[in-house]
């Protein structure tokens, strides 16, 4: 493991990491934010949204000064393997920067395309060992395809305790976004497919949060596709208590998300330093 | 003048323009800030660093919270003119994002790069003309070559009435970054480089400030070619009040700038609200 980027940031430092990753079979980055105070600090995953790689969120969320304040560290992940040998299309919705956090089925996506893994397994196990963060005070949120990413994960996880979404995609059955990927990494298989459908997934789990936050943009151009409605109506149904804000003229980019990051942030640190 | 970007971001609007400029005979483009409440509201100019357009601040830098919190419009401007027909040359510190801050006297490049009547006097009046903006209450702040650009523009413009600047290149005498440009836009002449060095107009002018602020990284990478100390002796001798900030373990780059972004912004509300 490969330190390459370490910038002074509030109260702590920004970091960026490379590592062989043995369930992607390739080299990954991440970023972790340390306040000076780490020692035994909570810990909060975020999983960005489609293209990114791990930079968008820690340049542009300004989420560093709140986790300065809060004294919580931040590891954020890439949203899929790259590199020369990588299977890749000429798409955004699907290839490098579309992992979608699940683990493809099929071939070629198969040798290296296993998010979900590295995600709820192999990435906060190397955090584990190489910081000196609290191993149990664990949360996750995400956006876009990363916001469905976290429910996900998180319903099915005793690992976290505290979840949150910006502008989630809670249908991988009905977004268009998800089509493309869904077909080739999963060949279309139902039971597959509902393994990482946040509305699915929520409707099977039986664990349950206190509550789960998610903030939209009602500017948002892809509200459509988003299915964040239905995602509501199904937490009324298992008895899920959510809070949902919608909010008048956002979209769905990063100065939606700076806009209400520290929320994110306060209702994190709330329930993790609990 | 064209609207090409409109994002809300806090209680206001992140847009990005575009417009014919006159004084560097070509399309030029500029961010706004807007508070919800931006009526008579004092306006805020930053000047960037080298290589940067008006994107880096405003995605990465995080004022929006502050000058949201403050009600301040807050107006940033490329660093150079750009375009197909525009002087370049394949370096970052001559042409295309290497403007200096300083009418060029020498061809091609003085067809162009006149960003020092830019920034001082076309930019103003199109923003008073365009805007509802308080048309006295203006400071002025930036960043590297804009730290130096923001401190000579302040002092020979009783436009401003604030200035502060991060890591500002003091001395276009000393400083390596200068020295390609100073050579091609002003054919070395000593008389037209003092109009634009920040430590000569320090010495000749008699503008003063009731204070100027300066936060710099002592972990700055640059920060032997920055000549702040040369610029403090300047000011302690002409009676200049100057507030300069050390920062142990911060750089040159935007994590240090986000890092005192808040103090940045309540130094120019404080002075400009009075």
């Amino acid at each position: 493991m490969k330190l390459i980027q370490r910038h002074r940031s509030f109260k702590g430092y920004q970091e960026v990491y490379n590592h062989l990753s043995n369930v992607n079979n390739c080299d990954m980055q991440f970023a972790v934010y340390q306040p000076d105070n780490f020692l035994n600090a909570p810990v909060l995953y975020f999983l960005s949204g489609i293209t990114c790689t791990e930079q968008n969120f820690i340049q542009k969320s300004g989420f560093q000064k709140f986790a300065s304040e809060h004294e919580i560290a931040v590891v954020v992940s890439d949203t899929s393997p790259r590199g020369k040998n990588i299977a890749n299309v000429d798409d955004y919705k699907l290839g490098f920067g579309a992992g979608f956090y699940l683990n493809a089925t099929e071939k070629p996506w198969s040798k290296n395309y296993n998010m979900y893994d590295y995600i709820t397994k192999e990435l906060p196990e190397l955090v584990a060992n190489k910081f000196e963060f609290n191993k149990s005070r664990i949360g996750i949120f995400g956006h876009s395809m990363g916001g469905g990413g976290a429910i996900q994960c998180a319903l099915k996880n005793d690992l976290y305790k505290s979840i949150s979404a910006f502008s989630p995609i809670c249908s991988l059955h009905k977004a268009d976004f998800a089509k493309l990927a869904i077909n080739n990494y999963l060949n279309n298989n139902l039971e597959q497919l509902n393994l990482y459908d946040p509305i699915t997934v929520m409707k099977k789990t039986k664990k349950k949060f206190a509550d789960i936050k998610i903030d939209v943009g009602l500017n948002d151009e892809f509200l459509d596709d988003l299915f964040i409605d239905d995602f509501q109506a199904i937490c009324n149904k298992v008895g899920q208590k959510l809070y949902l804000n919608k909010h008048q003229g956002y979209d769905h980019g990063y100065y939606f998300i700076q806009s209400f990051m520290k929320d994110h942030i306060e209702y994190h640190s709330s329930i993790l330093k609990n």
